[in-house]
């Protein structure tokens, strides 16, 4: 089952003034975070049940830099937590949706997650993301 | 007060299309609604305290088919849930956001809405969104 809207990935070059700019909204910064797998730093704004997830690449091979050279700062992924990220696979796999990943692997905060290509998806790179909680 | 991630705008080429892939991935759209104003029609999916709309211009000068036509499908906005929209909209002037909206209009579902400039906000179209629950 798909529950919520996990979180929204936003592509920023410059985290701490990403920060600023966002706090300047009337959110609030939880906590930064490294995720060395996908070479980025992230700071995560709780927003009701979902988080907004400032994202800036450590290194030019991050996908989020590769991204930023390409199309300039902006939203980069949706994330939508569902309760058995195996079974969604699966299924989207059968149904013929073009997977990134077949298998979860470990995002921020110890979360489960996988990626579905933007071709599958009108144009949306799209996360499925489980936590415990 | 931000409460919530009120919904995530979409880009797309074919309403009925894009319907089918979402749905695909288990989620069930609920309305289909035409916003003149906006020149688009909207398919809208409930996914916990959010939504996700699909968003299909209805004419080529609409600014979803502009996006379309410069960017592809994919993510076009991100809308966050306020209670006061005028205060809110008021306050992001004086701190020198730039504004799309200075004053609220109506978008889909009757709701009170105003967008604020990507140059302002880490190259996100950020929308408010006020609803009368």
């Amino acid at each position: 089952m798909i529950g919520r809207i996990d979180h929204v990935g936003i592509a920023v070059k410059n985290l701490e003034e990403a920060i600023r700019v966002w706090e300047g909204l009337g959110l609030k910064v939880e906590e930064i975070e490294e995720v060395p797998d996908q070479k980025v730093r992230t700071a995560v704004i709780h927003v009701g049940e979902s988080r907004i997830e400032l994202l800036e690449g450590t290194s030019e091979d991050s996908p989020i830099s590769k991204f930023i050279a390409k199309r300039g700062e902006g939203i980069h992924h949706i994330a939508l937590g569902v309760d058995n990220i195996e079974e969604h696979l699966r299924k989207l796999k059968e149904a013929g949706y073009r997977l990134i990943d077949e298998k979860p692997r470990v995002g921020a905060g110890g979360a489960k997650i996988a990626f579905v290509h933007p071709k599958s998806v009108t144009g949306v790179l799209l996360e499925l993301c489980e936590r415990e909680e």
